[in-house]
């Protein structure tokens, strides 16, 4: 049967689409142990799991077999989670694909599955009665990248009605795998934000998300691994900044300007913002490891000269959660830095390679920056 | 073994999730001939379908069976598409979901799959060079449904810049199982406008997208299907205009306000803006049919006094794709009101049920409105 001919149907008689609209964008339910209950209908299904995207602590495993009732309805009950949002994917006989049931982010590079295990009281993101920010699709051609490209930009509550004031800038990047929408989605940045500057801990300021892969046009293939973001610096500063203060009210000089990003984005805030402290005064690096961090030669030797570094640079702030696998780099960066008396903000948090930590991350960078 | 250790490979040798981002990225390829190949990794699947939701002739079949090869990998070239915007997913062994190498858009209750079939020439629909409007994310607490809600606000180019100007503003609801989403992922509608405006063909004007459903609160389940939108008229009137006109920069008079939908939010234009007059002075009905027209008493009988109604209404703007099951009751209703000498707009287009009728009623209707 074509499929489309329930449309009639569904319209003249809507419970069927509405039932279902409700019913799919139901989350799972989760118990007062934060175990969930996860339900597949697959009745042909041989075999169904829980792919878990995260650490395996994350989900209490790395992976769930589900088991099938008379009615073909598979189900499982999961470990105890652990608050924060998880990616996961459904596994449907060995075919890993995007749980129907759940909202969906974009991570892994394309549209994957994601839980969001509550905190037991309402937290630095849970959203709040209030005035809003929001959060603006910024459209632009880049002749750099000789594509279509578009900016996620979160202005704080009042910059509709305030006319006459402009504000501080912060350049957030997502991770690897993600995209300019990871820190609306995921990272509820809006909410957090908003929670901030109504409690008065951080300075209204515009935060400008761009896509982080931003590739050389002329490559046979653009998306080839060492091309993918070999344009991002160039498209930053040449088209992104540019266009943003053209729009919108921004305070345009470095003392103003700050970029940060998380894992993939931590390097590319580290390397742009060094190699620019004509343009940004602060750098943030959220899960921000390297294994080869060298004080002598990383970021083109800024950190060799200690009074410089602090004449040029406001804040140099590093986190890392103290289960991610770049948990050691980042650690090994912070104790070469404080041993050499270079001013920076460090922040080793419980966590692991996760979005949690990164809402964290933001929340404290947030209290820090522009408070010069 | 899990998957998250996987991550850190990834993050140190990058090339396995950048390959997979542009690979999953891409659209499986199209011929000449409008035939899609798509191709599906599931080596342990028994059964591989694509799933057309829309009609048969959309994607030149209502389901298509696809081969394994000795690799695993099923594929399947289909008949000829036509161009415009087709749901579709994926069905594994009985399973339907998503297809993870698509793009993938809110409908049917969920995210969905769906096919960009190109036209042959650049369309009205095509991004072109030149200044961009931007689209908004507009978050606001609804104490009518009691929940946090938000809508997609669309701005014409030199919004930002020109700020002595006021706009008027069109009021944009989406179909059954869709989203505030929808005439932006789906509908193109910033592309379709930035186009329209550039030519001098549609007045710049503001464009909010809010989500059709807006349930009452005290019902012991919101979303049970005669609550769907029992307070849609309300939250419009009450909270959404409201909050528009606090924070955009408007003109608030009927002459300056429309509304229109498509499908189920062709039945809410007409619904709310006959019964507001006093509010707008413009409604559209993209596939707005309606089997019980009657031209005395649908709308609250606002048919039954010609003068009175054009007095009242500037345009009244019905299509439908010639398609639609819907198709029949709105040229009914189109007959009785040529009969009765009811001046409206009225457009039948190729075309059934499916975006691309969609956004091109929106092109014309946008070219008739705030026109007096």
């Amino acid at each position: 049967m074509n499929r489309f001919l329930l449309i009639s149907f569904l319209y003249l008689f809507p419970s069927g689409i509405l039932t279902g609209y409700s019913q799919l964008m139901n989350s799972h339910p989760i118990d007062s142990e934060n175990r969930v209950t996860f339900t597949v209908n697959a009745p042909n299904a041989r075999e169904v799991k829980i792919i878990n995207l995260s650490d395996p602590d994350a989900m209490g495993a790395a992976e769930y077999t589900l088991t099938k009732d008379e009615d073909g309805i598979w189900s499982v009950q999961t470990n105890p989670c652990r608050p924060g949002f998880h990616y996961y994917n459904l596994s449907i006989d060995g075919f890993e694909c995007a749980d129907p049931r759940s909202q969906l982010y974009f991570g892994w590079g394309k549209w994957t599955s994601g839980l969001e295990i509550p905190e037991p009281t309402p937290s630095f993101y849970s959203p709040r009665e209030g005035p809003k920010g929001e959060v603006t699709t910024h459209w632009y051609s880049s002749s750099i990248t000789n594509t279509m490209r578009k900016c996620l930009i979160y202005t704080p509550p009042g910059y509709r009605s305030q006319t006459g004031v402009k504000y501080p800038v912060l350049y957030l990047q997502h991770g690897a795998g993600e995209s300019e929408l990871g820190w609306t989605m995921q990272g509820k940045v809006n909410v957090i934000m908003d929670n901030l500057i109504a409690e008065g801990k951080a300075k209204p300021m515009i935060i400008v998300m761009d896509n982080g892969y931003a590739a050389d046009p002329a490559s046979p293939n653009p998306s080839r691994p060492e091309a993918k973001d070999n344009r991002f610096e160039e498209n930053l500063i040449k088209e992104v900044i540019p266009s943003v203060e053209a729009n919108f009210r921004t305070r345009n000089d470095r003392e103003n300007r700050a970029i940060a990003g998380l894992s993939m984005g931590a390097g590319q805030a580290q390397r742009v913002g060094f190699a620019h402290l004509d343009l940004f005064s602060a750098i943030g690096a959220f899960s921000g490891g390297a294994r080869d961090f060298d004080i002598e030669t990383s970021f083109g030797g800024i950190f060799q000269n200690v009074d410089s570094f602090h004449n040029r640079v406001n804040l140099y702030w590093v986190g890392c959660g103290e289960q991610d696998f770049l948990y050691e780099g980042a650690k090994m960066q912070h104790e070469a830095l404080a041993e050499k008396g270079i001013q920076h903000e460090w922040h080793a948090v419980q966590g692991s390679h996760e979005w949690q930590v990164w809402r964290r991350h933001l929340y404290e960078f947030a209290q820090k920056v522009f408070q010069n």
